[in-house]
């Protein structure tokens, strides 16, 4: 049977996309430093050896083969739905030219220092010139891939499918009505009590608790690890090891600590996803060529939002956890109450760096990048004016005026890889954690656990309705089937402005 | 030109074969215990695909043209060099057919419980059945690889090219000519001073010192590191990324000392050869498919063993570096002299297991092995008989009568594997070492630096003399070109005579 064979074809894609995880794992783990230039090889080569096997002639001729014999299955069958991913995603390779994909990868290979330069000397005009080239690319790109009104949601695809610069339009703006009068009424406010976080927090301890407090939530280490980086991040070798990793800062414990509960969250996607999906389309990325279980980028940080923030700043969290954390910093933490802890571990404080903004103002650098990106791609905005466009909208949003390029517009990696399209998900995440807390909240048991420091009631809903079907539904589709309706900003707005109004007593 | 486009498929070949590696070292340091069986499913993909690549139409069209590129060129130039080791390993490989290889590989899967159960209850009898079935798809394999004189030369040929029954019978004829004796005279002797190595020495400071001495004869930790495994093993990914483990025990401190010495040895051939090879036939043992820059099991033991044996258990090391040793275990080594310290790293003891054994009895277990091994593929043994067998030799060589099977005929887990004719080579290593450093000591700034600690006039012998040259030339072109003589056990003879002469005063 055919089918069986296109099953053992993705299988094996499966394994080569593992491969290059672990590959890239240890780079950032392991690796002794002598190793980079080699290891980029050998990624490079597995790389291109998973794409010519997916898009391969016998793939292919499998592929048409199986769809003729599930012609006939049920369209929600699990067969006609593995099937009918590997179509879409060789589909998609296909109409990428070979030469493209050159092109964009060799832009990556030459961008990291060109744009590690211009940030370190502050340079603007160092980069612009690369940044040209890279919406060029993806323009390019995205006339290949195809699109019904903006060629943004092209690139979009291969991080949120189905998200269009249309549909969030709506969004953002929703999401500026409802959180700037909180961002605003909050800088009137005096800040809470912060001094007790950045005392020094020996590391080892700070391991010790960063691991206890996500085993608490649910990772399961027989199938996971903690280790250490520079920028946290999760990834998984299948569900049977899914690893985590978190930074350390011996004067600032939460770093470490939030960190590790965002990459559990999303480890509990993906050592949830239903054991008989391994290795097969559903739990592959075959159109962005990555081995994961979580349905869309968005669907995947929503999990991990919902966890470091619905629960890990929750004050009931500290409620029941507080006592293991002074466990382990019984003089950090001597004379400080839950309630300061609480209010301490969630202050507001409006910064130039996305990666270091608090839960309520990260949004607002998400928007504008996925704003100025979309501009730059339909050419309404010129990489000239990059620089001005970004200022401007940081001072709209957060009221700062940006002191340089360096703290501004050169922040972020992502360009430079030759990236653009990714980062609304982080957005969409929050949204999304917010809509599926609002509706598990809602269950009994689920509410008592949160109250009593039990986290498997809510850990099983999310196994129930999100982790367990790994790509099997859209990432709407899981929202409807739990929630009753697609993707709304509403419990995430009201869950902010009440959690914020009793902190800052607004 | 066809002769650049097959050396860049090889380049590919070579990135595969090192991820491989690296998965599998992963799996042996670092993966959560989950993690196993789709580490299995990983890695066997990996392996079919690489092999594919090596074998596919498209290498074979390339190594036709580059044949006749590289036809005219002088036949010791290195792309001639090169194009005729891809040609080899291509003729091994199609000479064994699918079906053997998939048998194989199953008989290797099901192979390791057998023998663990076995083993845990002294039951040859529950081994024997799969040991007939290993002996019979080997001498099939023997028969497709094809051979001059006896079946087991074509087994070897994977592990020590070249080597044969015929030409080991003589130098193991010698070796018990020449050391029986020796093993029997110190039998009668009382043995030295042991009690302080038994103490307890904290691991994390085992694993200080352990790593302070490799880098100190040369490992090069920009390029490696230390970790820690049940088994101690050296691993390359390139020359770039050499990692070494080694095994702690807290009341005996030695074997992770001089397994990080040993594995060290090994690092150091990786890390010597020659830039210039990095992913080419010379850096990747196309037969074995296995990335590595050694020419041959034996060669790279001659590394391990002249590091480990040669260098780190002679006196003068430990009279440059027993204080170093000291500082670490101020306590543990009070009252202890250099001499004694040295006298007791040397301890001769005979014992039935051969990862266990001293540096003196250890070739005794290895040609028990390999005659054994030989007499199986030939019929000349039954595998009813291999114990009875078995026995007969540990009483002839060490005098010694095995207690169980356990202890005996079943305690190494090669056959369990399915492999057959590697044994050899740990004692054509010893050989090998003591040919080499009896050359390399009769330069006077290598004695110099012997006996004043500098490590770095041998080592840099060692790169000129073998490293370097990757699998360029044959074991024995090496010794040729490095000693003036192919394989001779005379040297390592006589370093053993001098060295226990003077330990037990014979």
């Amino acid at each position: 049977m055919s089918y069986v064979k296109l099953m053992e074809r993705i299988g094996q894609v499966n394994d080569m996309l593992n491969a290059q995880s672990i590959l890239s794992w240890d780079a950032r783990t392991m690796m002794p430093h002598g190793g980079h230039e080699t290891r980029s090889k050998q990624l490079a080569t597995l790389s291109v050896l998973t794409r010519d096997l997916l898009v391969s002639d016998e793939t292919r001729s499998l592929l048409d083969k199986a769809e003729s014999e599930v012609a006939a299955f049920d369209a929600s069958s699990v067969e006609k739905g593995m099937v009918q991913q590997v179509r879409e995603a060789i589909d998609y390779h296909q109409a990428i030219p070979a030469d493209l994909t050159r092109r964009r990868a060799e832009l990556g290979s030459i961008g990291h220092a060109i744009w590690a330069k211009a940030r370190a000397e502050n340079d603007y005009a160092h980069f612009a010139p690369l940044m040209e080239q890279t919406v060029e690319l993806n323009r390019e790109m995205a006339e290949c891939i195809g699109y019904s009104e903006h060629p943004y949601d092209a690139l979009m695809y291969r991080f949120e499918p189905g998200e269009t610069v249309a549909s969030l339009k709506p969004l953002f703006a929703r999401l500026r009505e409802g959180l700037l009068p909180l961002v605003k009424a909050i800088a009137e406010k005096p800040a809470p009590r912060f001094d007790f976080l950045e005392r020094i927090y020996p590391v080892d301890k700070q391991h010790a608790l960063a691991l206890e407090m996500s085993s608490k939530v649910g990772y399961d280490l027989n199938r996971g690890r903690l280790d250490t980086t520079l920028h946290p991040f999760e990834v998984s070798f299948t569900r049977n090891d899914v690893r985590i990793t978190t930074r350390f800062y011996e004067d600032y414990m939460p770093a470490s600590l939030f960190g590790a509960l965002h990459e559990a969250g999303h480890a509990l996607y993906e050592q949830g996803s239903d054991p008989a999906y391994v290795r097969t389309p559903f739990a592959t990325d075959l159109v962005g060529l990555y081995a994961v279980s979580g349905v869309s980028f968005g669907a995947h940080e929503s999990q991990s939002r919902l966890w470091e923030n619905h629960v890990g700043r929750a004050k009931a969290f500290w409620e029941n956890n507080f006592d293991v954390a002074k466990s382990y910093f019984p003089e950090q933490l001597a004379n400080v109450s839950v309630d300061e802890f609480w209010r301490a571990i969630n202050r507001v404080r409006p910064g130039f760096i996305r990666v270091e903004a608090d839960e309520l103002t990260y949004d607002f650098h998400v928007m504008l990048r996925t704003d100025i990106e979309a501009a730059l791609i339909d050419g309404s905005l010129s990489v000239k004016d990059l620089p001005e466009a970004w200022n401007a909208k940081i001072k709209e949003y957060l009221g700062l005026d940006v002191p340089n390029d360096a703290q501004g517009v050169l922040q972020d990696v992502h360009w430079s890889s030759g990236q653009i399209g990714t980062f609304c998900n982080y957005t969409i995440g929050n949204v999304m954690a917010g809509q599926l807390f609002e509706t598990a909240s809602k269950d009994a048991g689920i509410a008592q656990g949160l109250a009593t420091g039990d986290y498997d009631p809510l850990r099983h809903f999310m196994v129930e309705n999100i982790h367990q079907h790994g790509r099997r539904y859209t990432r709407d589709e899981l929202l409807v089937r739990t929630t009753g309706r697609k993707l709304n900003p509403e419990p995430y707005i009201s869950y902010l402005n009440k959690k914020y109004s009793e902190i800052y007593g607004l």
